[in-house]
């Protein structure tokens, strides 16, 4: 299986907030964004790996800003690193400006996704090669993510998890 | 104002095909299409004018092949030509394939906006310079279609009509 | 099959609009009035041919005026014209006023549907009998618009076009 | 205030049962129906009292057939009978047979709503002139569920609930 | 078959009322409340009989204060009295003042669900144990709904509405 | 301000997986389900603070098995701990078999908010009491899961982390 840069598995979803989208203080509803987060990075895995795939977790999502109502909203998913049968997704969620169309930054977010045959069955996914500084950077922290996953979930000794202690050392 | 290419405005929305968007043949249902079209088209148009805009009519969607449940659907809208404070926006639908990545095109829209100020008055536009053959001919058809909109509200004589008369020559 | 009239497949859809239905100017959004109108269509459609419908094209839909946030819509579509397998349905939008009662018209449509079997096979349905003067007109203004169409996708040579070239003599 | 017909508030909602209005056995789903019914029944109120209105009660909703995914549902509502500042709102529900047209009864409920100012404080209504056999029934039959509604509410002696009574004399 | 007690079918759905879920006045729209109501009186249902449950009817609701946008809403439902293969279950809904925490009763239902088996054919269900004051109450309540019901169906004689009837000795 | 054990901000969503709520292999679809839990922690959040809150960040959520089309879906959600004016909370999310009533937990997950007063600054919360070993262990994973955010996010060294680099001494 050949290997895959991040630009090829990249999903773009640019699509407005509208009055149904928003919570009680006329922003984009948290809940609503991370489901539209989660349909762009499942598309994402899905173009990396040719398989179907299922959500396995959400890492981290930042909410740094609010998203008004009638923002445009771009959300743009891509495969950051690539393991036995799971593959992570790395997103980024901008708004832009109308008048000058510069774009703000507003939520960041980091998905896990494992392929799996017609039965369900885990099955391998081709590997990353990162190509901006960015995508290397997110490609050496994903050990570091993976690692600690583990860790929190009792699979893992944490002085077995190499990339996580060089943190602390 | 300076005029601008039909790349400037373009406008990605790929999103995937759930149960909930689907007619009783388990395929998108028009209406959702339609309602995904307009909302990315008038991001195009917002894009190409900074300004509000408005939807001022649909001038054609043909529907050329069903999108099956669990599609990925890719949604692409670029300002096609500018009037005085309307703008023509072009969109094409494509499906792909999950093992090949090979992409299918499923449909194309031609939408019609008008950029108006917070008062809800039309206010002028940029121009566009069409770049490639495509974005040429859709510049070219345009005026033709703007024609025939007008004759068809009985606010042109066919006869004044010169471009779409041409046709027919 | 014995020929039908208009009023036969006459569909009425009189709904609200409720907030989730708005757009960021607080009018109904015009994807979501593309969608009723298409669901109205695709009934009215159905009962003229008695069988499963699927949408071909929207030929033509104008935005004249926006509907505002609580207003009651009434939708109301019916057959204008069969051809073999066929029909082009007309629909009108009208929203009304609360004291007088009185209605105005905001948008007004023309959507082609085919009819098919159970394997999606075209099947031909009854033709079209109009009787006001108002189904008269849509009625004999299908067949050009049937012809622009086929023009427009490269099918029909315009001078062939006869009842469409006829606007133009 | 001149009194009105049932007819003069007839509300018609036709409109398709699609996948995502469905319960997991692939019929409408019962509060999807109470939904559409509500909003319908909301309409006829305010054509009969020209006012603002607020859902008062539901007094009964019968779900007699289930309606499988794919039908075609008409939902007709009308003023049954005014009070002072109250309406009882009738309402029947069909589906059609694709093939014969022929249309089948599934649903029938009534509900109550108040009309009220731009302060939400009632306002008288019109009275109703019931017409047909079928609106002189209901007519009748609203002042013994009227009663009825009060009597459990513990507003309304029993023994001076007169219609009621008359049933079980 | 044990008999249960109305607890042990208690559902709980608490849920935020966002701008989507609301009427032209910024409240709680009623039917979108009929929909939660029926959504979780049929999981009571489904808890007390342990098997498929359809809406049979909805008996009654009564709305008696609007619920603004913003409110957090808790709807608790469980089983009032179970006959051979109905159950009725009454549901009341609450909202929570946000700085006091003090709640505020906004309406009260009452439904009847019929348990099925896999065929759709009515199987028998648990006979209920009412154990507070109000459950008490609800229990003697709901055989005088049930002959009002079969009353108003015209499949009861008003006269051998013995439960009925006693209220107006 | 006084402080709060976690059961008094618990927080209970039973809801229903219906078709529209899917995906396209018929489970309740990934972002479906993070927008309930982010409603039931939002309201979890309020009930803790007693004010206004929003979404700050998804530190986790581990999706350990599929959710059948048709589930009686169950979300509780409490605070887990509380910091200057963040609140961690927890949300556990289970089915429940028909026929035996057993639930099996099928989702966790791990959000964090932050209380504001009107003019969206910043305000302090009351302190948390965990009473149950399970909420005393989530309280003292909950400084750990503190330190990591900041470190990640480049705002801690991880030298200062004390309770983070404890796991891996």
């Amino acid at each position: 299986m050949e290997a895959k840069t991040p630009k090829q598995s990249l999903t773009v979803l640019t699509d407005l907030v509208l009055p149904g989208d928003t919570n009680y203080l006329d922003n984009l509803f948290g809940g609503e964004l991370l489901a539209r987060m989660d349909r762009a990075c499942s598309i994402a895995a899905r173009r990396h790996s040719r398989r179907i795939v299922v959500t396995a977790s959400v890492n981290h999502v930042a909410f740094s800003k609010a998203v008004p109502m009638g923002s445009v909203v771009t959300i743009e998913a891509k495969a950051s690193r690539a393991f036995k049968s799971s593959m992570e997704i790395y997103v980024d969620v901008w708004i832009e400006d109308l008048a000058s169309r510069s774009r703000t930054k507003v939520n960041e977010g980091i998905y896990t996704f494992v392929a799996v045959d017609e039965k369900g069955k885990p099955v391998a996914v081709p590997q990353i090669i990162p190509e901006t500084d960015l995508e290397k950077e997110r490609y050496e922290g994903a050990l570091r993510r993976k690692e600690l996953s583990l860790v929190l979930a009792g699979k893992l000794n944490p002085n077995e998890a190499t990339a996580l202690k060089a943190l602390f050392k």
